[in-house]
């Protein structure tokens, strides 16, 4: 942290906030300028509140400085982080795409509409069970009985399947039925959920919060390392903004900072974010060409007689058309790695 | 819902809006105008999701039109909700001031606080005994021994205490000690919890989630309602939004559309919205001139040596001006209800 | 200037840095620290763009520390600067408010709502000659003819006037009729006409920009004052955020920082920010609260027929309540600064 | 307009409600429905504000329907429009690509940037010789001196230049030497300047304000559209939202949305969105795959020494890599126009 003080700052006032700083367990290094001082603080334990010294007198201003993740961050683990699931490996070359509905409505539904992303060239199917929705009064999902038509779209189609888990509570029968175990935006920092994930033996796909910031979702990944779990998947969802044309806007910025930041692989789903069909193919080429790791897509076999979501929904022969470009903008797109400095 | 057609939109698509309209059970309202037709939406069992229809030929636009709330709404209970709470009536005329440390880190730091605030004026104590905190290595609370901490500031200074649950696993444990349990503003839309919530015996502080809609808000409300809880208090605790010189903007002119639209009493929490002491008396009298039923203020008999937010937490004699100024205000403020014209 | 450098950032790499600081003019002072080397940048000359170390190798980050604004700042000029207008005094104890339609629309409208907002307390009346519109079909203001009638709702009612100057083009024409020039929110930086306003022999009302910091509000404001007019009345006005219950969001905050780092009076807009009558009333008291010195607020002798914003306009008897609620909670809010501490 | 009644209004109210639109030269198309009654209203003039009815008794909402704008709706002229300007065709298939400093800065530097730019690959020349700057201290551009540098630059290398007009003040002279005028992010709404530029023989690219929503971007075309130049680029440039990590962000999703609401073309800035050099090249990559017509983008020939925005300015040899890159991306994502259905 670093500590400026006013121009008018007393001896007395700089002597006093550096006693602080001592006071917590840290360092003070005062730094004298043309204009006014300023002090460097140095954790020697752990960082610090930045407003406990914007209060003292003679205080201008405290600047966080140092990054507060650990385990997630790329100078602990230099190394891009792969995580495999089936025979898709999420962080390497190869764009991974995940594709199926908002909810699994019925076992001809999940069936039908597997059978096409498969052949439309998914990698992994996803489908709720639990679905978080605004409405107390709104469909809320199958449970497990939606669990158990997911466990027959894999073992039919030899896809790894991915939902959602909302609480504590079902975390253990998710966790057996499921390939990959999601954190929705709303619960990125559900604390309970994160540590529980973080003891869990299957891979955690972590949506980014509607208005959290990078460093808050790294800090949501970081819970769930500090428990022992690594095999997590960053999922980037899109923002919320005062933007009306689209449900959400997708930050994309986020993903060449991730990847700088931290060795997790990152994801973006499109399709929540745009909430209108439309958008859903320009954005996911996109978030193929920023340099996502994969893509989480919304599918339906019949979207227009969808439970949830279906306004979002692709139809099975635009999901085609969607791999087969974001593949090809992918493979040009990371040709640049090697290129171009930083 | 209102789906406004294009200009150029054939006989045949405006024929398959329709159709599409009461294949959903609801009615369709065809409404010629100059330059285009729009088709009202009655909806005869409930409401349905407008991006359905915006993916559909020659329709321009979807425009959601009725609420989704109901046992939260005005329209429903005409008269405001009182919640009572030892000698508290939250929800009249009276300005209710909740004070307390942001956590409770020690008895005698608990006591001599709430001495300090009792005296000042409050009528209800605050004070965390499990903390969401941003990091896993931040200090998390004192669990179950905080709360008998403040059952013995209950019973030493007769102020009901509220405090935050975070997890469905910890209710039965909060509900248990606190007098008013409190949801967070990163659980606002945690499902389960807010349907425990309803289950419970004791009344339920709700905040507002840091980018949700007052329509979000008072869903999150509408779940606890619907599962038989009717004491509900709203709290009011700043957005995210691009503004750094406070840590959250709060949405003052969300208190007069919550008592428009709802029955239920809301408060407002200055101390997390601004993150520095400086602001919290102004923001402070701000709530109560705009017409908040109450504040939560966070005030520690010594902010500097606070484990958690001692920054921005008030000093006791500061509190006892925030309870006279803020109380005058009041006065004033509520006498524009009988002489203003709606 | 603070460059924050990588864990793993070699000896060359810190060199190189500290060789650009210098070339760029300045001074480097390094700090070492436990886990990295942060780099002081002392400013000899101006402030420099933080983004060209962030690029360099072995760089994490480049944090800018100190404020780039000089004379508005209270750093310069430790006491309040106070605007006097007819009789009015704009910083100093007693609340300022401004009252009138959004637009002039015909003589005997502005004659009509001057009367009536004089006889309620206005010390100060508003209207617009020149209206900045979202649509070139709208009604775009009466232009020089309306200024003439706000020259006569002076001589008549003995009330300063403040209206927008929309150009260059015709400041000179408003500057020749308005007691105060107001630029709007739209053209907070629009630059030549900031220096056009800062050769003005009149004071500016500088509305914040819907998406600016209070940083570039102030920044604005150095552009007038270092053209030599020192006169300035900053207006916050509301933010565009995702909130939709009111047109956009007061950030309340923004007055007490403003009143601490600069000597410049501030006053508030509710009547824009709100863009509907139910909230004018209660966000003009929490303005009140929170420090603000002075209110503008749109009053129209018959809102339903206004040619622009009717449907935010007060009514007059509305706007008298206000005038007493506002003065009455501002005699209470300002005794605060002399009984709480820093 | 559509007005939503409570559902306790009275008949009286209601009829008061259709007097009201009727007085305002509108037709009133009342709306039975089962909880409440709506009242839709054509206008027959122009559109009202619908703040006027939310104000009046019995009212719950007041939704405006359609669209204010005309000339730039794709309803209006359904096929894209094309600007051409030397040998780029913008909107049409080929991705046109900006390149340039921030700055023009001195011969030297301009014409070897272009050198640089035009040979790997660039279309156009961008550099500004009038800066819009937050401080009233910083590099204000070289003015005339500049423009002249850029016509040197057109006449050597054959590449057409556009560059920024400030004020109404300079527009003659920018519009002699430019090829393309742009209005800045900051001069949206400068509704002087957009009319100027009407009457401009020259194509206009008009930035979006960064806390502008779509429409009244597009509302900005208008009022040039609708003085008689309907030659205009618009530029997305990103929005001011709570991310730290980037300077705005840009919306994507806003390039379908105005290809589908208007014929007018749109490329990107990702440059000062981004704010920093190693987002560049990933964003557009991005905005390519989105389907935007054209990138602006900032380089120069030696970054480390730019008067302005050199942080943010590619190396000449990144340039190369990010034009090959994109057209390559374009290509693969502009065939979707062909196979999937709306």
């Amino acid at each position: 942290m670093l500590i400026v003080m006013r121009q008018d700052a007393s001896r007395e006032q700089i002597d006093a906030v550096i006693r602080a700083i001592e006071e917590k367990g840290c360092s003070a290094r005062p730094i004298p300028g043309g204009e006014r001082v300023s002090i460097g603080v140095l954790y020697n334990t752990g960082p610090i509140d930045p407003a406990v010294f914007q209060g003292m007198q003679g205080v201008k201003e405290a600047i966080p400085v140092t990054r507060p993740y650990k385990l997630v961050s790329r100078e602990v683990k230099p190394h891009d982080s792969v995580i495999r699931v089936g025979n898709a490996s999420i962080g390497k070359d190869r764009l991974v795409i995940i594709g199926g509905p908002c909810a699994v409505e019925s076992e001809s539904q999940a069936m039908n509409t597997a059978e096409r992303v498969k052949k439309a060239g998914a990698d992994i199917f996803r489908g709720g069970a639990f679905k978080p929705r605004t409405s107390p009064y709104a469909f809320q999902g199958m449970g497990e009985a939606g669990l158990r038509i997911l466990a027959r779209v894999r073992e039919t189609f030899d896809l790894p399947v991915v939902t959602e888990v909302l609480d504590l509570e079902h975390f253990d029968m998710v966790e057996k039925y499921a390939d990959i175990v999601q954190i929705g935006t709303r619960n990125m920092q559900n604390f309970s959920l994160l540590r529980r994930a973080g003891e869990a033996k299957k891979p955690i796909l972590l949506k980014r919060g509607m208005s959290a910031t990078v460093e808050e979702w790294l800090m949501a990944a970081e819970y769930i390392l500090s428990e022992g779990n690594s095999e997590i998947i960053l999922c980037e969802r899109g923002l919320r903004t005062f933007v009306r044309h689209s449900r959400n806007t997708l930050d994309f910025s986020a993903i060449p900072v991730v990847r700088k930041e931290s060795h997790l692989p990152v994801i973006v789903d499109p399709s929540h974010a745009a909430g209108l069909r439309d958008q859903v193919l320009p954005l996911s080429r996109a978030a193929a060409a920023v340099g996502a790791h994969g893509l989480m897509v919304e599918v339906h076999s019949a979207p227009d007689s969808a439970l949830c979501d279906g306004g979002q929904s692709l139809y099975p022969d635009q999901f085609e058309v969607l791999c087969n470009q974001t593949r090809a903008i992918q493979e040009i797109s990371r040709q640049n790695d090697k290129i171009t400095r930083g």
